[in-house]
């Protein structure tokens, strides 16, 4: 029996870019110790008083149906966190919680795209973006980034690409680079969405990860708040990824078809979760300081190194867990790159080219492992770029 | 900004059927005592040495990214537990876990539909039917089953809407009617599914609430692994309906796109709270029939009750924890008489017609509250419809 085109293409086809982590884990299984710099994943588990307040709201009974689009209370401290961060007012009518960011990312788009709609993304990339553009069913259209540019993209590209087009998703702090879109750029982005009459689709889930400069959310730029859906998770503000939580802010209108989508998608998140969520929040911005303090301590630890050669190149790095090496000068591509690291020296990182064309010739690195023994991979990384360089 | 014509299509348009419902709720919050029999939901909660064993999993550090497809040993316990149910070999790799049966029943559907395709599905169905088929673009059809054939679906009315058809949506034992289908019944499916080459999408989240005959699942009939997706879930069989788990099952190649599917919707599920579903299966059938048990009692009581009068007729509930009640010999419409009822007594059912055109004047009442309010509260229907054939 056939499965539907729809999912038997939702890869979109030829190599997906994942041969180096999925080699690094055989190595792994196969019991051969690796230096893991792939995932996107804190160190540390989810902390015990937000595990035990998960436990307190089971025991006292929320384990039936919770509201579809989250309780009452978690949407309101959604929506005055969103309010106090931006300015924008936002209310518990502007905040549907999903079960994570990434079915906040699928249902956002269900909400915007049509069946063969243009859906413009940003290359680089996160590896589930065009994947989640096919799943609802649009047509995916990548947007350069330039290395040259720091990766910030350019207005005129988008413009280039933007009549007809439904909706553009962008993500600062961006993984996989670590760049914070500059003031500049987001205008640029809201201006395009103006004039091409775009949906803005904001992963912000990185927002609390910050080392330069500051975040800022399309939504609260001019004329924006009508067609900005951003898409907000737990995994990384609170080290919660397991728990599968997150949310939409957008127009009443469009959280009101979010619901009745999640009716027929999801039914809701666990009441429980969303409790855990609502204590987790009322924590504030020390415990999110907290949780993001390793990776501004291993960025700084890595600029204070990569600043001692001249081989590997650091795109200029401001927020969220990953750093953006460019080795191009060693003329290897970052899968060769990669591959070679990881049989030679058991290191594993990501190619350039797992989230797309834009970033060939770089390497991603994540900064979750402990601040020793991530100097010495990226030290190693550095001396095996020069041999190769020379 | 226009959301998606699919977002705003969703429910089809027309009265969406839970007017007595939404009223009830009204009631409720304005301090109006209302006898509630219109959810699906247990009187109990979750059992505590399952959400104990959770908290175990969650402080145990089980709180990262679980493997999208659900964690090998929650899989292979599915797995196990469907074998023994079915005689049907089935491994880990037929068994994707997924948030909820909601979640899984979306899911089967994009992966056997694309969009513009027809699926059909019976009414009467669960409210979430129609609206779940236009989620995933799908053209839904509805096949009556009549209150004259008790509800079991006839093959030659499948048959007739069966050409150019992708697939079929069938849920025994049934909500809203608490009907098991029969041998009969589930032989004439599964030659249509054979003879035009239909996928079977089979909801068989009330399995464990058999009170009269057995349950078969049509993936154990003759030709029928190879084209049916089980849905499965813990909300009923073990009262977890708050922490959203639940499953697929069906061919290996089915399940792998599945994988991608999640991969890109959803990202999979909690960790800890497989854990705990893992631990809950391990609770045995007598776990089950202990869940079961008040359904069981308070179906007997009903018939007994009904057995004394001849107004209200109920249609032969062999499972699930809901009756349907033929109010026919009133006169009224389901929905007048639900909410001529909740008027006079306060005593909140659902209409038929809010699960399809197929039980219009009849009525769904849930046996979800505690047997001597339940047992009064149908005294009260029976005499209220009574009056109304007088």
């Amino acid at each position: 029996m056939k499965a539907s085109q729809r999912i038997e293409t939702l890869l979109g086809g030829g190599d997906d870019g994942w041969g180096v982590f999925l080699k690094a884990r055989r190595m792994i299984a196969d019991g051969t110790p690796v230096t893991e710099l792939t995932i996107g994943e804190h160190d540390i588990r989810t902390a015990a008083p937000i595990l035990q307040d998960m436990h307190r709201a089971a025991m006292g009974g929320h384990t039936g149906y919770a509201a579809v689009p989250g309780t009452d209370s978690l949407r309101d401290t959604v929506a005055a966190r969103v309010q106090s961060a931006t300015g924008v007012p936002t209310s518990r009518a502007n905040v549907m919680i999903t079960p994570g960011g990434q079915a906040a990312l699928f249902a956002a788009h269900m909400a915007v795209i049509d069946p063969g709609d243009t859906a413009l993304y940003i290359d680089p990339y996160y590896a589930t973006y065009p994947g989640t553009l096919r799943g609802a069913s649009a047509r995916p259209v990548a947007i350069k980034a330039r290395a040259e540019d720091a990766f910030q993209p350019r207005a005129e590209a988008i413009a280039a690409v933007a009549p007809g087009a439904k909706s553009l998703l962008v993500n600062s702090p961006n993984n996989p680079t670590g760049v914070v879109y500059s003031a500049a750029t987001m205008d640029g982005i809201a201006q395009v969405a103006r004039e091409h009459d775009l949906w803005i689709i904001s992963d912000e889930v990185y927002d609390s990860q910050i080392w330069e400069g500051s975040h800022i959310s399309p939504r609260a730029l001019p004329g924006m708040v009508e067609r900005t859906l951003v898409v907000g998770s737990m995994s990384k503000s609170h080290a919660m990824t397991g728990s599968r939580i997150g949310w939409v802010v957008g127009p009443e209108a469009i959280i009101a078809h979010l619901t009745n989508l999640a009716t027929h998608t999801t039914y809701g998140v666990p009441g429980f979760i969303q409790d855990a969520a609502e204590f987790a929040l009322g924590l504030g911005a020390d415990f999110e300081a907290e949780v993001a303090e390793p990776f501004r301590r291993r960025r700084a630890l890595a600029q204070n190194l990569l600043a001692t050669q001249n081989t590997v190149g650091l795109i200029p790095s401001a927020g969220a867990m990953y750093l953006m090496l460019d080795i191009r000068s060693t003329g290897l591509s970052g899968e060769d790159f990669a591959l070679a690291l990881l049989d030679a020296h058991h290191i594993a990182v990501m190619p350039g080219e797992s989230f797309g064309a834009a970033a060939a010739g770089h390497l991603r690195v994540a900064m979750t492992i402990d601040d020793d023994r991530f100097i010495d991979a990226l030290r190693t990384l550095c001396s095996f770029a020069a041999q190769h360089a020379a």
